[in-house]
């Protein structure tokens, strides 16, 4: 890349905000120009967080979020439910489905969908290391929390061909449905018609 | 502020993006998860780029442009002409000026505009470098090249009254007219009494 600034230092920096994804020369130079006009400290913390953040983050052995320890907290944790493990696309999935505090099960993070056209296949995926988790054993329903795309359906059915021979464990997926609080007018027709297909007795829905 | 993240390391990162202007916390994780799957040495040169630039990027003891040393590349350029000053709001402004490669003078970084709103005055500015490099001697020409903002209009003024009574020097402004390229039912009204009020012979509009 040609240099666009005087500064050496400049370039770097806003050469390092411009490969994060979303943000553009423009912006990165807008930050660059923020920072350069905090105290010292502010800006050494920050760089100090991002180095901290690479170097001691890892991943959980078990269910491949992110983690500070070999094996991370939900998974070490006895109190949750090892017997139930839900599949889930990436680390931000965990925390949005941790951020309900409805869920008492264990995590599996695939790290990705299958995606054909981006190139992506299972062998690029935690499938592997979530099959031989199952068959260790110990595992009585496997939920398969993905998105409602093409990319999620594809995993999910070939996760689905790959653990269902496994005698003891059940294979689910998340409700497709009505947004609670959102009205029928709101609903696309796919949603709605899985929403009818799937529908509830009205009993089990007053004890949510 | 309350741990939003089981990770405290996390919770620093995304923090520190969510200080920069215009990112917010859902943001600022996106950023956060995309450099924890980069390789090591790329997330510990960002982090670099960042604490250098703010170390060791200063301002230009004459201009107040950023400058890595004392006095910066354009001031201590001798084929630049010292006896033009052009007065700019910020740093970015430099840049864009720089970029046309028609200006051959020198700058004055004001480092913002008198905004009694915002609680900036004339004190909170550059402006009595600016003066006093002036009365110093050498200067004959003072392009304000300010916003056509109020606060703009307003620092021009105060600059002017400032200025003005040293005999040798001559202040003027940046023509405001119509977008090379933009058709007159683009430009809006003020903007055309301007140019209207400002037109120049044709000939000149030839030479450009």
């Amino acid at each position: 890349m040609e240099q666009e600034f005087e500064s050496r230092l400049l370039e770097n920096a806003v050469n390092g905000f411009a490969t994060l994804p979303g943000i553009g020369r423009k912006t990165a130079l807008r930050l660059v120009l923020y920072l350069l006009k905090r105290p010292e400290k502010e800006v050494a913390d920050f760089a100090g967080a991002l180095t901290r953040l690479r170097s001691e983050i890892g991943y959980c052995r078990e269910c491949h979020n992110i983690s500070e320890s070999e094996v991370c907290p939900i998974c070490s944790n006895p109190r949750r439910d090892h017997s139930t493990v839900m599949v889930v696309e990436n680390v931000k999935d965990v925390m949005i489905v941790e951020r309900t505090g409805r869920y008492r099960g264990v995590y599996h993070v695939l790290g990705g969908l299958i995606s054909p056209m981006d190139g992506i296949g299972p062998q690029d995926l935690e499938i592997e290391s979530l099959v031989s988790r199952v068959r260790d054993g110990g595992v009585s329903e496997v939920i398969l929390a993905l998105s409602a795309t093409m990319e999620g359906d594809t995993t999910g059915f070939y996760l689905y061909r790959k653990l269902s021979p496994v005698a003891e464990v059940s294979v689910t997926v998340l409700a497709r449905g009505v947004s609670v609080g959102s009205g029928l007018e709101y609903t696309d027709d796919l949603t709605l018609s899985r929403s009818i297909e799937g529908r509830t007795p009205f009993e089990s829905s007053l004890s949510k």
